[in-house]
């Protein structure tokens, strides 16, 4: 603390002038003790006597705010709810990211400084179009965008780079904007930096430093600095910051809701429970769909799903299936057999991960098409054999005819609005039969092996009571077959996202079905605001939140419409089933202003991304504060 | 009367058996005085005794129903309220189809008869199959599509045919359930007829007629009937039909709601003012972009908006532009100028039209590659001239890649929830200035010709007030300067669409700027729902509807969660500005179910279709008329 308010020239003081130090310390103590944190102090003697200016809470960097407030609470200057409402979520954010090793940083060659307009180290290659960032990094480059200034022609750019530099531009630029939307480290408006496109270099009239395309730089988006070459980073080990630690902890004793995370893998939810996690609030299966030779199984019962689908339900109905049909629902039935046991073989990885914690398993969401390649290139492909003249039983010809009529039967105008979700699982039951299979033998694998697996079964995208009632239907089935066969009872909860506005106004009705609810704040927020988020953030909704048509971005932060449609769901909810669990598994549950609108919304838990979690810790905590405060009042 | 429910076998009874004869007079007769409807009667005379069986209200073609109720008023049997509460909805709308002409159809060969699965007349040439009916549809013909039965593989057939008919399948096929959708008439479960798609024939065991791929037939899916040949049509003329006059004229007294329709063009707008429309709720502008020349002035301006745009704002701010910089400023503002002299003579022509009736125009709503060639067909073009070695500087290859480069940069991944709407005039303003100049230059010109236009300006897909704030302020300031080039004011009111489930949130907020609301239930339900209507209605909405998941397509009848939002939005919005004027211009405005949920919730018109308008009039009274009863009750 001494250290920290005391530079060594205000000590010499102390010799010079022994009475007016002694008197400066004595207001300073006080004035810190008055406002319980440490000051920036303006003062100035005249004809030896002192005159205090102005004091106000010092600015300070993360690692400094954590450790002040812990040692003052150690002091007990403070208490340690004060201290937790001192800390930023933003300081333990800060903390938890990659920085520039100290001793590098002081040996680099500084070429610029511009505003720090997006937090983060960014080391690449120079590039100065995006069309060249989208090349280098086509080539597996990583790259830095170095722009005059940045317009939305650039996006595609900004979206593969390690992080942007333009010579112009504000706080609000596009670029600067962008960049903290899609968390890229940014520096903007480095005046002093000469962009030339044609030579395709960049000199400072400052430091007169330059670089050229290809260079490496490295950028400092906390402190707006750029350095030539590549200088080395340090990760940032959660394992070593015993104050934020100790913080986090006082966090903890302090905050209602849970924090959980959303992990796709088991190594992400090893991190997630280090950073403590107390939960999984949302495991994607279809992420499991796409590694490796899994995309070929997943393919394979994709092109060939609606076909055998429909044959098995004329075979229910007592008809009997020609050969072609028989095929299809063979090759149908192997590739799911397959997908069957390698999923079951990510759930067991996840419940050992998380033993003894709830896991949330979110059942196949996406369009199927996104397993397919691109319509786009097979349909180049097509064009191009039929310009050569290829003929028609050309293999390579026909594989591309047949794989293209299958990629645009799939194909949708609007495939966010489209057939995914629990729709998926009504047209197609045995990606719901399949699931569960993989799902239920898991748990069961895993406690034979003396474990305590938790599963928790959720189904996406549901707007009517009716598709989460057929739904639990067919897979309450599909698990008592897997309890017969295995003869055991196997626990498991059933529970449904709400993501469509229509689910909140029926949430009595759905909660009849449903053992939780988690919002899925994402898609609710393109729903009831009517954006694409794909296509919003690179264009108009940048626009509106620039020209202030919108405050903020809805995606970072609960819009209060969002918030209201929550609250109606969770007293709806819970009106119909009392107890009923609510959480939030969409990005904003890592968002400190969204996690205070959680709070006061009454939800259990909030569940973000692994490196969100000590972040949601704090954030969870300071909500619990106001809210009592605001209780209290 | 006497006619109709005496047929001549029992006019016969009166001479053999008069005294019994006379009994069933009088007992028939105190029959449809106590149910105050036409009677099917059942009885039997045993040894001289009449016993009556079971009576019933009698079921009627629509041109009988109409009559009947009117006669009955004129009898004084019952009152003009119990004549409005007994005719169907449905029975307006079957007097307003094309029918088949009496003296044709005995003369016409009947082939076979199935269900009556969706109503009218369809006259094509058979095909048996969906992609030989698009072939057929693509040279200029017309078609019937003929199957066995069909199944969502089917839809693009069954999109592009006059009429559909199955030899398998009830009233809930998937043939019946898609052809009531898309409004086309459809004899499903035809047994008798063999389809064989092999020799592409279909032969009527019963009737042992038969006919081939090419051959004319005619539908009547009123009937369940199938003539060979093509049958005469007669069209249905509204001024010919006195009795449904008579009882629309009864069904004006007693509405709350007024009855507008949904035109673009001067006919459309004169032929729904025929039908007794009160308005136009909805001329959408766009419409007018896409015929003839106009296309090729609208896709030049299209390509160079955005840059046009940004060089606009530049040079507003003072920055000079560069001669590629003028030159694109100066293509697009010629072709807007033309495109604003083209919709002034629009608006004109419809406020003739609707000359002292208000008149709601829509200012442009889709999004802009909809105006531009498909990017498929563009793809394919330059794959093509690239596989074969077309230098790059060729004319045709050179303008190809220029286009598809445009419409790549324009595409979305899901437009419905893109860049259109308000969105589109915030970041083109000249469609919204350009448009303004238009309307009220139309307005002066045709007030100046002794007329009286009367225009309501509406936003489309406002979802936050400040886009309706920006885009009123924006379109003010161009009214005034119209104004004062032309030395008059001009009288129009400005509001907007409610299509975007937020603005239902924040119509307390957007009422502060708009003088009326209109509810887009099509936009509405499709982000209420999360469902794309182009991808969903051809698919899982289907099967949704026909297991039941959905009792009904929200497409065609309100959602309740639909109405409960619309009553949110009219609470709110009448709250902040009592007297708001509401109504609705989506599809289900010609819905009767629709209209009597419009009733509830206190809107002050339902705009629909020309030819819905006689059926709204007599939903709106009928809805009237309960709201009036559940009142008294």
């Amino acid at each position: 603390m001494a250290g920290i308010r005391t530079p060594r020239k205000i000590a010499e003081m102390g010799d010079v002038m022994p009475a007016v130090y002694g008197e400066f310390e004595r207001i300073a103590e006080r004035l810190e003790r008055h406002y319980r944190d440490m000051q920036d102090l303006e003062f100035t003697i005249e004809r030896g006597r002192l005159y205090m200016l102005q004091t106000r809470s010092g600015k300070r960097t993360a690692a400094a705010a954590v450790r002040i407030a812990a040692d003052m609470v150690d002091e007990g200057i403070i208490t340690k709810l004060e201290a937790l409402a001192r800390i930023e979520p933003a300081h333990v954010d800060q903390l938890l990211r990659d920085q520039y090793d100290p001793a590098a940083l002081r040996a680099a060659t500084r070429v610029a400084k511009g505003l720090n307009a997006s937090p983060g180290a960014a080391v690449g290659r120079a590039v100065f179009s995006a069309d060249d960032a989208v090349a280098w990094v086509g080539r597996g480059e990583k790259v830095v965008l170095v722009r005059i200034e940045t317009s939305p022609d650039d996006f595609h750019g900004m979206a593969v780079a390690q992080g942007i530099l333009t010579a112009r531009g504000g706080a609000t630029s596009h670029a600067a904007v962008v960049a903290r939307q899609i968390g890229k480290p940014c520096v903007a408006g480095c005046a002093e930096l000469l962009v030339d496109y044609a030579t395709k270099t960049a000199r400072s009239t400052d430091s007169g430093g330059s670089f050229a395309e290809g260079d490496w730089i490295s950028l400092d988006g906390s402190t707006g600095e750029v350095f030539a070459g590549s200088v080395p980073t340090v990760s940032a080990r959660y394992e070593d910051q015993h104050d934020l630690q100790t913080v986090l902890g006082w966090a903890d004793e302090v905050r209602r809701m849970q924090v959980w995370t959303n992990a796709d893998k088991p190594e992400e939810a090893a991190l997630a429970r280090s950073y403590g996690a107390q939960g999984i609030g949302l495991c994607r299966t279809e992420h499991m769909f796409r590694e490796g030779e899994r995309l070929d199984i997943v393919r394979d019962a994709i092109l060939v799903a609606f076909e055998a689908t429909r044959a098995k339900e004329r075979r229910a109905a007592g008809e009997a299936l020609d050969a072609d049909e028989t095929a299809v629902v063979a090759r149908f039935d192997a590739a799911m057999a397959k997908l069957e046991v390698l999923q079951q073989g990510d759930f067991e990885g996840i419940f050992r991960a998380m033993d003894g914690l709830p896991v949330v398993i979110r059942l196949i969401d996406p369009p199927l098409h996104e397993f397919l390649p691109s319509h786009e290139e097979l349909l180049e492909q097509v064009v191009r054999l039929r310009t050569l003249g290829t003929p028609e039983a050309d293999p390579e010809y026909a594989a591309a005819r047949t794989l293209l009529a299958a990629v645009a039967r799939l194909r949708e105008q609007n495939p966010m609005l489209g057939l995914r979700g629990c729709r998926l699982g009504l047209m197609i039951p045995d990606f719901v039969k399949v699931q569960t299979r993989a799902i239920l033998n898991a748990q069961i694998a895993v406690k034979r092996a003396g474990g305590d697996p938790r599963a928790e079964i959720m189904i996406p995208l549901v707007g009517h009571v009716n598709e989460l009632r057929v739904t639990r239907r067919l897979l309450e089935a599909e698990a008592k077959a897997v309890e017969a066969a295995a003869g055991v009872t196997v626990d498991y909860k059933f529970g449904t996202m709400i993501e469509i506005p229509r689910a909140c106004w029926v949430a009595d009705e759905i909660a009849q079905y449903a053992e939780f609810f988690s919002f899925g704040t994402n898609d609710l927020t393109q729903m009831t605001f009517g954006y694409s988020r794909d296509d919003a953030e690179g264009g108009f909704l940048l626009k509106y939140v620039e020209d202030g048509i919108l405050p903020e971005n809805p995606f970072q932060t609960l819009d209060d419409v969002i918030v209201a449609e929550m609250a109606l769901a969770v007293e709806k909810g819970r009106g119909a089933r009392p107890g009923l669990k609510v959480g939030i598994c969409g990005e904003h549950g890592g968002d400190p202003a969204s996690i205070a609108k959680c709070e006061r919304i009454g939800l259990d838990y909030v569940s973000c991304s692994p490196f969100r979690v000590p972040v949601a810790r704090l954030a969870a905590a300071q909500a619990a504060l106001v809210s009592t405060a605001e209780r209290d009042r």
